[in-house]
């Protein structure tokens, strides 16, 4: 037995839970276990372990070069997972043809992410997932807000503590086409956007050029992140669209859920992840001193992505 | 984007949890909680990830040879944990100074062993740890046994269902010594009686060789598993031990606490973790059709081992 001293502290960016902190842990679960149930959402889980090359098919995106990787003894290649949505689509895809759609499912889910550590960040940490799929209603994305909303409310977290600003990707998308930019840069283009604030707008302009998006419509697509009024895109896009009707629709759905005092509208939500397609969301105390309380969005691909029966999510 | 056809199963040995297995296990872990804090059990928790060097500590088990390692980016050598005690021990150790001992610490923790997999085994596992740390007395396996007990009856599992096998590994190293087998080869020689019945008893006499005890100490301490009485043992042992009057007092408090119905003294029991130092207890169904439903024991020394304080759990 190797007897040089041993450190007592848990690994680089990983938790303990001494009794005090887990039955706040607990209270906080169990009122998130609450909120989903209350709003009709069944519970499921996997394994922490999943296949790299599932979490690989995301690729293009920085949370993809932080994925704690490793082989086993056959050579399998394994990953912990960095986020939820991945394992979700696998598991439906699985059994497409005998789940009852639309269905509403939520997790409690440990993730994992080797990134440079800040505060309030470690390399893990649990989040709270609300997914509905196969709706291709506003309704779907109402819900999940609703829900997470009840949530908050039970711990405390009223309409005069924080704001969910939304935006529509599809919106971003008929402006970037407006601007010449063809749809398959729209993804790239909407990662490099989604880093405004996090590193200096001249290295995504350095970015945006990089994926072969000509210099004006580079100074152009930065530009549209000025834009603060839904009046003033109409005017630009030169009357209602697509993607301005869904946005109205997904108002008043949350005027109906009594939601709508949460909401700002903000071109700028941009979101991390590269498979949202429609609405997304991210929320904020008033302040915006602290990082996300929450976030999210509509990923229509995700499961045709992955190589299942493509379905709204 | 790679379009070769993905896998929807989950990586080999890991398992999913769809709605209606995840309701289930839910109702599980509800029970455990319930009967840890009727007990007076506190919840913790850490991540599943560890440090391999705590998990290597206890070389010598075919555990250490069934972990999950890899590097981390920095080449930190982490692991996923393949059972929470070392982590517990851990946990203490870092606050040994400032926590009340005795404690009663409870956790549900999702834990993986690389190994073969064989029905109902797969390389993930939850399992419900309680633990008590700072008790010299017996009252703690009691204690231990009868919260499991509770859970067991909440989950419609009653005396007439199983059998709690025991023994105290300090009556067996009694044995041995009486045997001449030297106490510096106890640890080895309780594994290699661990596997009896997994693997043929010739092999068992090899091992047990190989460790460098005599070819007579090797039978006699194989034959030494005939024995089925405490008298029988009394006799070998020519009147009562220290170990002797330990089993008494722990049938007395058993005797106390209702549950002596469901104990049986089987000197047979010994288990595979090599860190168990007086009563170990095995909880099989009454045919023994299927694998232990519960195990523990008492570990005098892990603390001590890793480095801090020795303290009695």
């Amino acid at each position: 037995m190797d007897n040089t001293p041993l450190s007592f502290a848990p690994p680089r960016g990983m938790r303990d839970f001494y009794p005090e902190d887990m039955l706040f842990r607990e209270h906080l679960f169990e009122t998130w276990k609450m909120s989903a149930r209350r709003f009709g959402f069944l519970p499921y889980d996997a394994c922490v372990v999943e296949s790299l090359d599932l979490l690989r098919r995301k690729a293009g995106e920085e949370i993809s070069e932080q994925i704690y990787a490793f082989a086993d003894k056959s050579g399998r290649e394994l990953a912990l997972r960095a986020e939820m949505t991945p394992t979700l689509a696998r598991m439906i895809a699985a059994r497409q043809g005998s789940l009852r759609f639309p269905l509403k499912w939520y997790a409690i889910a440990q993730c994992f992410r080797y990134e440079r550590m800040t505060r309030g960040r470690k390399r893990e940490h649990y989040q709270w997932n609300l997914d509905i799929v196969g709706a291709q209603s506003v309704l779907a994305e109402t819900e999940v807000i609703a829900a997470a909303a009840s949530a908050m409310k039970e711990l405390g977290l009223g309409p005069g503590d924080y704001r969910i600003r939304f935006n529509n990707r599809a919106l971003l998308s008929e402006l970037l086409e407006k601007l010449g930019i063809q749809p398959q840069h729209h993804a790239a283009t909407f990662l490099a956007l989604d880093k405004r604030g996090k590193i200096p707008d001249g290295e995504i302009e350095e970015l945006l050029r990089r994926e072969g998006l000509p210099s004006e419509a580079v100074s152009s697509a930065l530009e549209l992140m000025a834009i603060t009024t839904l009046q003033e895109i109409e005017n630009r896009l030169g009357g209602q669209t697509p993607a301005l009707r869904r946005i109205r629709d997904f108002q008043q759905a949350a005027e109906a859920c009594g939601i709508i005092d949460l909401l700002i509208f903000d071109l700028s939500v941009v979101r991390g992840l590269s498979y949202y397609t429609g609405i997304v969301f991210e929320a904020f105390d008033i302040e915006r001193k602290f990082r996300a309380i929450f976030g999210g969005g509509r990923y229509d691909n995700l499961l045709g992505d992955i190589g299942a029966r493509p379905m709204t999510a």
